[in-house]
Order: C-alpha cells, then sequence, then structure tokens
C-alpha cells in the first residue's frame, strides 16, 4: 500500500456511498445498489473503476446527466433479442438490469441478446461479466463511449476507448476478461505521470510521432495508442458500430460532439451454459485448459502466469480481510461529498 | 506487384483448385464450393489465406486430416443455441454450414449461437463475416487453433493465434474485422524475413526478451508478441475457452499436445438485423459513422484512413478487372499438385 493510502473497511465504504446517494434523491434501494458495485470494484482492486471514480458519478448526477430515479423501458422485441431505452437512468443499474434480462432470454431461448440505448458509462465492465458468470452464463459485453483515440494513421481522437468483456462460469467463481482498446486509459497514464514512472510498454505517440512509454508526452500529444495498433483500432470502430446499430442508441461520434459521456450505446448477450450437451463437463474442462495455462515456463520468476480474473479474486480475498486501500486525498474528498 | 509474380485469371484458377480437388475424391459441388472460397480470398487480395494456403489444405486431405465427404451433424438444440459435430469435413465448408444455420436461428430467434467441434481450419473468418454480413446478418466468429503464442509472461507457446471476427451489412456489401491476436503471424513474419525487410513494429521478443522488430530474432525465440501485450493474451485464453466450453470439442492445448491443427472448435453467432426496431435507419446510422471516421486529421498524408474491410473492396475492384498477382513459385507448385 502507498504511504499516502489508509484502509477503509467495505462496510464503512458502502455505508458512505449509500449515504451520499441518499442526498441525491436516489431511492434506498438503488443507493444501495450503486454504492454496492462501486464497493465491489474496490474489493475486486478495480479502484479507477471504483473509490476512485465515484466522486465523477457524483458529479454527473449533480450535473443531471445521470437521473436517479430513471429506469430501462422495453422498446422492442423479437425472440431472443431485445432493445431497451436506458433513459439516462445510472449506467450501473441499467447495465445490471440489461444483462439480467439478457440472462432470463438465454433461460427461454439458450442465447439472449439485450441492446441499450441512452444509458450512462457502465462504470466497470467486469462488474456485468462476474454478475453473469457467477449465475451460470456465458457473457459477453460492449460499450461504446467518447473518443478519445486516433483512428489508425490519423492524428485526432475519433474512436473510443470501447471496453470488452467476455466472462464464464469456472467453479463458484468466473473467468473475466474486461479490456478496453487502449494499451492505456487516460486516468492509467495521469496515475504513472503522478507518480513520475514511465509506462511499462509504450502508450502512445508523442508530438513527433514516435512512440514513447512517457505517459506526460502522450498526455501531451493526445495520441493514445489502440492494443495491437490498427488491429485494436479496428475492433473499437466494430465495437461503436455494433453497439449503436444494434441499440439504435447514438454513435460514439455523437457522444464526443455532445462533448458529455451519456447518452452511451451498449450491448449484452448471454448463452446458458445449463442448455449445452456438455454441461456437466464444463468445469473439468476449463480445469484442464487453466492446467496447461499455469504450466507455462515462466520468463521472470517473480511473476505468476494469471488467467484473466485470476488476481481479482486475490484482491479481494486481501481487500476483505484487510481493507480496501484508498488514496487519502481521494477518502477526503468522498468525505466532502 | 512483386517481379517474381504473375497474374491469374480468376476462373482459371477456380477451375484449377476444383480439379486438384475432384482428383482428391471431393464431389464436383464441394470441390466448387472449396475451391470458390480459396479464390474469392484471393480475389480480396487476402493472399496468405487464399491461393498461398492452397496447398497446405491439399496436404491436410491428403494426410487424411481433412476428409472430402464429412459434413457436420447436428449433436445438440436448445433454442437459438446449437451444438453442431465438424466430423472432421473440410473446414470452409463446415463454418459455412454452421454460418448459415446461426443465420437461420437468428432469423427465428433474432439471435441465433452455433458451435462446432470437431471441425478443420476455416482458413479466412473474414469468409464467414462476409457470408452473413451480405445476407443481412451481424456476425460473430471465434475459432481456436494450435499452440503459437506464449501466455502473458512465458516463454513458451500455449495460446493460440485465435482469431475473432465482427462483422455487419452496409449498404450492398460489409464492415468486416477479422483479426488474430498475434501482432503477425508467423507466415507473415516468414515473408517479411524473405524480402529482408523488418516488421513496421515491433512483433515480439528476441532470445534476450527484449521487443524486436527483427523477424529472424523473433522466429528464432518463437515468442510471437500478443496486440496489446497482457491484453491480447487474455483475450486468446477467452477465445480459446469459449470455444471449446461452448463447442464441447478440444482446447487449443489439446490440439497442440496432438501435433496437428484438427479437431479445432468453433463458435458462430448471428444476429438479424431486419428483426430491429431501427431496421430501416441503419444504412443512414453507419454511413454517419463512417463518414465521421473518414474526416480524420491523417498523419501521413500518402495514406487513407480505411474502416475493416474497405481495402478488400479495393483488392476485390482490381483482382477481378486486372487477374490475380500470384507469386509464380506458389503458382507453379499448385500446377504441379
Amino acid at each position: 500500500m502507498p504511504d499516502n493510502s489508509i484502509y477503509i473497511s467495505p462496510q464503512v465504504m458502502l455505508e458512505r456511498f449509500t449515504s451520499i446517494l441518499l442526498h441525491l434523491n436516489f431511492t434506498k434501494e438503488r443507493a444501495n445498489a450503486v454504492a454496492q458495485i462501486f464497493t465491489d470494484n474496490s474489493i475486486d482492486g478495480i479502484y479507477t473503476h471504483g473509490v476512485n471514480r465515484f466522486p465523477v458519478f457524483v458529479q454527473y448526477v449533480k450535473d443531471g446527466y445521470v437521473l436517479p430515479d430513471a429506469t430501462p423501458s422495453l422498446h422492442h422485441k423479437f425472440g431472443g433479442l431485445e432493445q431497451w431505452n436506458g433513459n439516462r437512468g445510472p449506467g450501473t443499474l441499467n447495465a445490471i438490469h440489461a444483462t439480467d434480462s439478457a440472462m432470463q432470454l438465454a433461460t427461454q431461448y439458450g442465447i439472449g441478446c439485450v441492446a441499450l440505448a441512452n444509458t450512462n458509462h457502465w462504470i466497470r465492465g467486469g462488474t456485468y461479466g462476474w454478475h453473469a458468470a457467477k449465475a451460470g452464463f456465458v457473457f459477453i459485453g460492449i460499450t461504446n463511449t467518447i473518443g478519445v483515440m486516433p483512428a489508425w494513421g490519423a492524428l485526432d481522437s475519433r474512436l473510443g476507448n470501447n471496453p470488452f468483456v467476455m466472462a464464464l462460469p469456472y467453479k463458484d467463481e468466473a473467468i473475466v476478461l474486461d479490456m478496453a482498446m487502449s494499451q492505456y486509459s487516460y486516468g492509467a497514464m495521469e496515475l504513472s505521470l503522478l507518480k513520475n514512472e514511465k509506462l511499462a510498454v509504450q502508450g502512445g505517440y508523442n508530438k513527433e510521432g514516435i512512440l514513447t512509454n512517457d505517459p506526460a508526452e502522450i498526455l501531451a500529444s493526445r495520441r493514445a495508442l489502440p492494443i495491437g495498433f490498427w488491429k485494436g483500432a479496428g475492433m473499437s470502430f466494430l465495437l461503436d458500430v455494433l453497439s449503436t446499430v444494434l441499440s439504435g442508441g447514438l454513435a460514439g461520434y455523437e457522444i464526443t460532439k455532445s462533448g458529455i459521456e451519456t447518452d452511451i450505446s451498449q450491448l449484452f448477450i448471454a448463452i446458458d451454459i445449463s442448455k449445452l450437451s456438455n454441461h456437466s463437463l464444463i468445469t473439468k474442462t476449463v480445469g484442464g485448459i487453466i492446467e496447461d495455462y499455469h504450466q507455462s515456463v515462466i520468463a521472470d520468476p517473480s511473476k505468476k502466469i494469471t488467467y484473466p480474473g485470476e488476481r481479482v479474486l486475490k484482491n479481494r480475498k486481501n481487500n476483505l480481510a484487510n481493507g480496501i486501500p484508498v488514496l487519502k486525498k481521494v477518502w477526503d474528498k468522498i468525505m466532502q461529498l
């Protein structure tokens, strides 16, 4: 834990978040649900999408972009495919609702797809991957965002750092991949700059168009690097197009032009693995894959080979036992909200 | 066109491929269908997965791994979810069959998912993206492969260079992303080495564990770089797990241990966009996204900003008009098959 951090118990964090949201006219139930997600993300060690993000969410509520009472409404339905309007409700609650709806469709049809327009930032995509996978579903989730990354070969940022989530159940837990399309988020680069650290790998271009791992240079050029160069840029484009087309909501460029990251478009696909012929063998199948993966010859003996989601389990255990490490200045800010 | 290439007309290529397959006991209809896919991939400019790959496919048939007559059989079905056995048939024909089945399910349920076990290499994932999208469907396709890429932080190759495809209709054509999880395939690195060229970006580690764009060093270390470092490695892991679990087929590590890239596991998801409330607006919506994208400020004025699939249209037009450029030694080999 950094010197400038303090430990906050999950219960204290949950109560503090809930109390703040109650003062912002959330109902008791909805305040608690939103607070629980921000707390769980912090317990899982995803502080950027947990405690560190909470003040930004509060500001969006105060500014009127997130409507505490708004709930999603079903706009259109055909078989296992549904289109919902998020009505600018809290992004976390809308996304849980959409995930649950996709799971219900999957229970009925084997696979279900819910597209959600006019919603708000879902905060951490992994939330919905864990949620669906722990209930027994394969999950694929997509969202668009405001533009923060150039097209491949471009200087100006017209692509979102669109996250992509894939998850499935494993034993009582889950395997969850939650990745955005830039190598580093601007938040991560700002944090490195604050700590006076270089990025572990090249994270973007400087103003001269040279690849660099200096966060200050990338923050100045605003040319964040897509994962895999042209590949991540292309995938980001498709994630935006698919979430926009299937939801009938706003495209990334329209959100970018508005200047406010609201009215986002998202996609939630669930598959009910209990409906598969090999259902009873899946734990063994996945266990075999993990066992082989863990037998990898390690390049740096001080580092473990982990699968997506594995480190979350360790963070969760530590933070539940010892409290959640929070930067003191972040907690001070939250105490003043 | 390189000096050591010749132009082959699509019709001549199709007839030559068909003739070779007829001698390998393909029925006339199936020989023509396989030959058409290899020819179409070549017309589209994807030579590595077209004419250059054809001799490898023929060898797999001769070695008995690809069974010319085998067709997929339905193993299990629940609503919009189906599990098929590919019975080691030709990967291209199996994958077209699976794509068509997913499209039929989507027509009935809005979304359809077909998982396919025991199939062979689908050659070019984009084939199925174009096929579904041109028929009016959103498409997501996944396959596992033999291990060729290390886990993140590992030295030995236990991850596949698993391709991921996303596609949707646009006007009379399609937007198609077809990307594998390594920055460069071994085929691409071998080609660069032959041409005595460096890779455009870092493509892997040398034996000292240093990132390099020298294909010879990466071919020696066998440490190809995943796109986005840890991100692409994690995504490759999930693509393998999902295609394996949902098909009930072999996992990547089992294929790797067998030493032969057969009995592959794949996943095909289709969504029928004619079932969406905004169906009549989709061309306009996508056109708006592309228009904004094309307004990007270009870093190098000699290079155009293109969306995934856009350059294929240009290749297709050129190659249909002028013939398909084929390395002379590749065509010589095909004439000897």
